[in-house]
């Protein structure tokens, strides 16, 4: 049966540039970059053109890049380590109720480690409000970590707007940027932020290598100890193959970004503007201020799982909230943070589109996904009495 | 020119077979191991059936295995975390000062936030003595750290003693068996260790891949929060492919092990047997008590780095310390721990052998090396007075 992948906010395939560019170092380039010798030289060198990469991707200096293994550790790093920097300064952090688990998390431990968190909820869109910021902010906030988009509902949020808020404060701004870099632009002059997290397998690049941003001059305790690796800022041997890349992965995505979204787009629009004909189902996130391949619903009367596993029947592979939690079988907080009711939450799916998706494959999406939720629902005790129940009209109907 | 690469303990290349097993998970099978469809079945089984394997490798159970990406994570993520899980009960921990730096800093980190740290001495093989441990032990004490084996000195601790003083007083027992796993028979109950490190690229793996044993029942602090990946004590998305190449590291370590050993150790028994025969070198390390493929010394009045660079243009590829501090152009902390002066410690030169070593390698190592020395004594200034100085003579001569 063929395979129709619409879930790229879970993961995405090498870009097979990217898998040439990785093998020489899987193979005779073994060398550590901390070695003194010619293997280590070129393995030195392979890191530091792709922190080049990398940094051209999102316009920052190549020194302001540290490379990581993935956006989680990216995210705890960030959190943590600005947090615990700061903390002569004061033991305050402002997070979103959008953020990733790991975000989230590291702002748990904080709690844990006598810090005082805030958790910040956002518009039935996904969307939060700068003021909602400027009011949560006491004397004693250090840190502010915002996503830059959500995976979950493809908001993109007001960074740069949130950024004004917390510079007149003197307050670090972390966001997390992985479900955007190398997928829209994503410029942190422009943003203004001072650390932003990325991952490489989010835009053809391998997993395993990711990066966390730290403007220069920005004071960062290190989460991982040992070697002078990253400038000492990020101990382990460096995963040179990964890293390098990532660097071309990103060297791809620059170059190809603009019209990587000019074939995204449409196709993403076609998915949502056919949703909206359906009865009872809800495009989730804001719909102007989205990622270009993102498409989300809530659906109601439905479970997310069932849906997955009759799309997955069917071939068609996609996601219900974000991978990380996809297997907590619990509303997913994010939704929850927009209003969304818990049993509306629960018919949850993402649709998210990749360079391999060709338009005959959301052909196939837009005919079949209706015919599943048709299906499912004759099947659904809960779908009996549609006209007692209004709760996700308001909630998350689609804005045009 | 050709190649002889004697730093096997900074990295290692890839087995053909790790690659050929890596490569379906960098090309079509590139799920995220949480997705619940195919793709995501797929690589969460190929995830588990690497844990099986390297669980094999050190006699645990595979739920006992946590991945990380690399063994400074896996040791940071061990003292750390237990010393956090474990401060109600007392806030000291014990480390060797033989030491990997990402146990010694992550050390240090603990004393920044309100933990004692005793960090022991050596005896002059690099030995630690397990009645030193006792003596440190307070009543505060929870965690000792010893690595299992020094890549520096190749010294192999004598981990059983040690965890049996531990266990007289419930103290929770690491070790960073980054150096051994993969290289000698290393199993977490013959040791009885809680905890135990090590690294896929140490054994003909990837970098990037690399794992913590947590004995069943232990408590851990996670280091990088997130998803639910690895039972919830380690975030982010799984690096399928370095994993998957960990798992058959480990398996062809397995099977090969006593023929890899029984093949290495008379090549660097020759090595050791020719330097022994050349005017003021020293053998560093335990000579029983040592890694297999590992030889190490110290030769008197001349630089590491000299020696390197030196035996680099004659295609020699060698390290000077660990690879992590080789770049620190101090002496090492682990040759001074072990009472060779810092003059000497500034000699320090490590040959280690791997699998792609020929017996012709070692002749032309055994022939270049006295020639390099004789060499670079010609032209040092503190060469010329031999007779006024002693101080290496007793500090780490070749013991029979």
């Amino acid at each position: 049966m063929k395979k129709y992948y619409f879930d790229h906010v879970a993961t995405n395939p090498l870009h097979p540039e990217v898998l040439e560019a990785m093998m020489p170092y899987l193979k005779e380039e073994f060398g550590n970059p901390l070695s003194v010798y010619e293997y280590g030289m070129t393995a030195k060198n392979a890191i530091e053109q792709a922190r080049e990469k990398v940094a051209f991707l999102v316009n920052a200096k190549p020194a302001e890049i540290i490379f990581t293994a993935s956006g989680a550790e990216a995210n705890n790093f960030a959190l943590r380590g600005i947090a615990l920097a700061r903390q002569n300064e004061g033991k305050h952090v402002i997070v979103s109720r959008m953020e990733h688990h790991s975000v989230l998390n590291s702002a748990r431990f904080l709690e844990k480690s006598g810090f005082a968190v805030t958790y910040l909820s956002v518009d039935k869109a996904g969307l939060l409000d700068p003021e909602a910021v400027k009011k949560a902010i006491t004397k004693e906030t250090t840190v502010i970590s915002v996503t830059h988009a959500s995976s979950e509902v493809g908001t993109i949020e007001p960074i740069k707007e949130i950024v004004k808020v917390a510079k007149e404060r003197n307050i670090t701004v972390h966001t997390d940027a992985v479900a955007t870099t190398g997928n829209i632009p994503v410029d942190v002059k422009d943003l203004g932020v001072d650390l932003l997290s990325m991952a490489a397998h989010q835009f053809y690049g391998p997993k395993g290598a990711a990066a966390l941003y730290v403007k220069q001059g920005t004071r960062i305790v290190p989460l991982i100890y040992g070697g002078i690796q990253e400038s000492g800022r990020r101990a382990g041997t460096e995963n040179v193959p990964a890293v390098v890349g990532m660097g071309k992965a990103a060297e791809l995505a620059r170059a190809e970004m603009q019209e990587r979204i000019a074939y995204l787009r449409p196709l993403r629009d076609r998915i949502i503007d056919t949703m909206a004909g359906v009865e009872r189902v809800y495009l989730t996130g804001d719909r102007a201020n989205r990622l270009p391949a993102h498409a989300s619903f809530c659906v109601e009367y439905i479970e997310g799982e069932a849906m997955l596993l009759l799309l997955a029947a069917k071939g068609i592979f996609s996601a219900s909230g974000s991978a990380c939690s996809s297997k907590a079988l619990k509303a997913s907080p994010v939704l929850l943070s927009m209003g969304i009711s818990s049993s509306l939450a629960q018919g949850s799916i993402v649709f998210s589109l990749g360079m391999g998706n060709t338009p005959q494959d959301v052909d196939y999406l837009v005919a079949e996904f209706p015919a599943v939720i048709k299906r499912l629902r004759e099947i659904s005790p809960y779908a009996k009495g549609w006209g007692d129940r209004e709760e996700g009209g308001e909630a998350c109907t689609v804005k045009e």
